[in-house]
């Protein structure tokens, strides 16, 4: 049981859409990443995600309407959703999640991260 | 899909030890709450529990050793690990833990809350 700083573990890495794993309990993984850019239009078709700002702006499009997410603030996406994250100045956050999601959902190409590094 | 903003949550009520509900997924819950003085040692028999500092020193006493956790960290409390979190001033954080979490775990007492208010 010790604790765990966010933004010494985000210290840790600087590159993009590549998670970490923080923290797991019950089946779910806390991840911390950081985002630039685009991210791909994707779905999950089991797990739920939560986003947790920890800095900058996430801008979430979904396909009826854009979510701006701030720091201090999170968002679910349910199961099912497509979504498509964007950063358009680097995002930091946390992710909360089960052991299982795929960060590209139901897509697989060069931006599929497996076997994450835990921190 | 609406964001949520935890300040804001906060902000919605000034009890001490009484969760609210302010997301759930993947048959978890996210809850706010705030703590001030101390609770009743206690464990849970199959859910993990993670609280995440908001404002506040969190004090997480255990039997060998006590942890400090102050904003932007966070500690994971395993299944069957006796803890008893104190606030010597008063703390804001998150609860991310199973649904059927009960705050006072294997303990029934006047601190126990049942039929969380979702915020």
């Amino acid at each position: 049981m010790e604790k765990v700083n966010i933004a010494e573990k985000l210290g840790q890495f600087n590159d993009h859409w590549n998670p970490r794993i923080i923290g797991e309990l019950n089946g779910q993984m806390v991840k911390a990443v950081k985002l630039k850019d685009q991210f791909v239009w994707h779905h999950h078709d089991h797990e739920d995600e939560l986003f947790l700002v920890v800095k900058g702006t996430l801008k979430m499009e979904f396909q009826d309407k854009t979510v701006f997410v701030m720091p201090g603030e999170f968002i679910i996406v349910p199961h099912g959703v497509e979504h498509k994250p964007v950063a358009e100045e680097e995002v930091e956050l946390l992710l909360f999640e089960p052991a299982t999601t795929l960060n590209t959902g139901n897509v697989e190409n060069e931006r599929t991260r497996r076997n994450l590094e835990v921190i």
